[in-house]
């Protein structure tokens, strides 16, 4: 894809409102509640506010898409969300009163109403639905629907392969610049600076972790001044047109010793055998599994403290995990990050992460720069 | 308060602990559960990021304070918070589980166990919770706990006041730029770089409403160009220090016309009862009251379409709320917006608030520039 994409229209979140409703049949729930985030974006492309005010998408199998919303947002709502019934409250007045008009129009029936929940729900909002309705169930949306957002379509796929392309680019240009001597926060600021040039609206994290600070899978970037002879692991990633990009390559500052370039492969195979594991009918759990067993059998498996991947879409960070315990089966069309690494404390870090998306047959990568390790200035 | 405050120390953080502890004690609960965001950054000084990976603080009468803490963010969370236990858990490990040997070590006894959650604690998580241990039952914190953030002491205060003040330093400032022929978003880039340049780290919103744009009460700033004659509602704020501001003059480009001085002045005496009405004692409720019935008897009740005030601390929105309805008492130490409003739809609106505070014997304004209706050019 070049260029910028259409924009979803009014019948594309229609075409997913319902996508949703039959999911919920599917799945035996009487409906589905989304609260502000990620889920109502996806559903809807409505961003209001995240407030201890009450805005829930509800929606239920044969009936039309709903939407409980502030009476003071109600003109922003109708302006920016596809067409759907909307029921307003003011405040003063009890919001889970208006969507327990929706959710259980008879009253009490003596059957429990099942309902999925977006996982980032406040809990006062769900604790008020369950108080006033309690012949209701809730099951958060990951449990309940977990691949209604993981599996993307043609047009979804086409913008996180765009998104992907543009944080190989930053890649490139970032390996041209001088490490050494300069803070970790300025590296990071170049890093955020090439992913806006590359077409990013939004930058969510630069990780620059040099030396020591790379042992830490959530250091960010700090005040320490990169020196030659470090690792660097490089973690960056934000949204453009609307969906996410998020890639790691570790790179060095001059020439690695030998026990670096040992770890540097060993990463780089897991890396690979958790991308080779990636098939329709294939485990989450198995991408952790193939990932992990090459870090194992190394020697270095303690010091693979995280799991080996995450979901990616309109956020950068979503269902599935690549993670032991996670069953669920891997389906064409899910993207997510493979992403293992290798932290040894008080002295470096090594982390190689692509998007990777199941086709037919495989796997398929959504970032293609190389793996091996870079050398720096 | 002048210059820069001493940073809260952990002796504060664990007298915030203690004092969330006597109060759960005090509302006969087992505890207090709390997730990222406002109130852990009120009770230990720690800002996670607020992911699905499971961060709960967890507080009980007489035993210590302890952290659930996802492995790979416990280094983070060992020098960023206050002396607490850390309790751990890996990716791939059920994380409710560890949360329940802190909640129910005993297991099941057949009492019902209950806990205050931080109202924006994920539902996923509680559900989690309920799940794991169906002997348990929730309240959100606003319910449960409804002062403990709610009053400041004097610390807070001298920071709420410095915000408040920086807030005016801005006011006045943007009073002397030109509005007509400009873009409301250039107005609000102005006001966004005045809150920084006198001390905001973080700019929350810069509202800039003019004309008919002003009748929406949640519009924030926009493309459309502001023209002699328009009102225009400024409503801005951020935080400086860690505590918030929030405050809206509304302004006038030339001179205002008879129904634009009536209206503004309505408002400005609403805003004045509103005031007036804050005393120990008095409940949220009649705050909103008194503000409404000025509004009310003027003829521009239905044009009054919000609440009154919302309090402010470490955010720039928070319980309490002045709306009807809200019947819990003010205590000294509470601070909160007083907001009146009137919206006519296609027209203009008109929005005059200042920060609160209850004093032992009323209320205590945190802003204090003119709230006559400024000419601007």
């Amino acid at each position: 894809m070049t260029g910028t994409p259409a924009p979803f229209t009014a019948d594309d979140y229609t075409a997913r409102m319902r996508r949703a409703e039959r999911a919920a049949a599917d799945a035996g729930l009487d409906g589905v509640l989304i609260a502000p985030g990620p889920d109502l974006v996806w559903l809807t492309g409505y961003r209001p506010p995240e407030t201890e005010r009450l805005t829930l998408l509800v929606l239920r199998p044969g009936e039309d898409p709903a939407l409980v919303v502030p009476a003071l947002e109600a003109p922003d709502a109708a302006e920016a969300a596809p067409p759907l019934t909307l029921r307003d409250w003011t405040d003063g007045n009890d919001p889970y009163e208006t969507a327990a008009s929706l959710l259980a129009p008879g009253g009490h029936t003596g059957r429990t109403r099942r309902f999925g929940v977006s996982d980032n729900t406040w809990a006062m909002h769900l604790l008020g639905l369950q108080r006033r309705l309690p012949d209701t169930a809730y099951t958060s949306l990951t449990e309940a629907l977990p691949t209604l957002r993981a599996v993307k379509d043609a047009a979804e796929l086409d913008r996180l392969a765009a998104a992907g392309a543009a944080a190989d680019r930053a890649y490139e240009e970032i390996r041209k610049v001088p490490f050494a001597g300069r803070r970790e926060t300025e590296v990071a600021a170049d890093l955020a600076g090439l992913l806006r040039r590359f077409g990013h609206s939004q930058v969510d994290f630069t990780i620059v972790a040099s030396g020591p600070n790379g042992a830490n899978p959530h250091h960010e970037a700090g005040d320490r001044i990169i020196g030659r002879g470090d690792m660097v692991v490089l973690d960056f990633g934000g949204l453009k047109h609307g969906y996410g990009s998020d890639t790691s390559r570790t790179v060095h500052v001059g020439e690695p010793d030998a026990e670096e370039r040992r770890v540097h492969d060993i990463v780089r195979a897991a890396q690979e055998e958790g991308f080779r594991a990636v098939r329709p009918g294939a485990a989450c759990q198995d991408v952790d599994r193939a990932a992990r067993a090459v870090i194992t059998e190394a020697g270095y498996g303690e010091y693979f403290i995280h799991r080996t991947g995450h979901g990616i879409g309109v956020t950068t960070h979503e269902p599935p995990y690549m993670v032991e315990g996670e069953e669920r089966p891997l389906v064409p069309g899910m993207c997510f990050s493979v992403e293992p690494g290798i932290y040894l404390p008080g002295r470096f870090g090594v982390r190689i992460e692509d998007i990777v998306t199941v086709t037919e047959d495989g796997g398929r990568r959504l970032n293609s720069t190389p793996r091996e390790m870079a050398v720096v200035d």
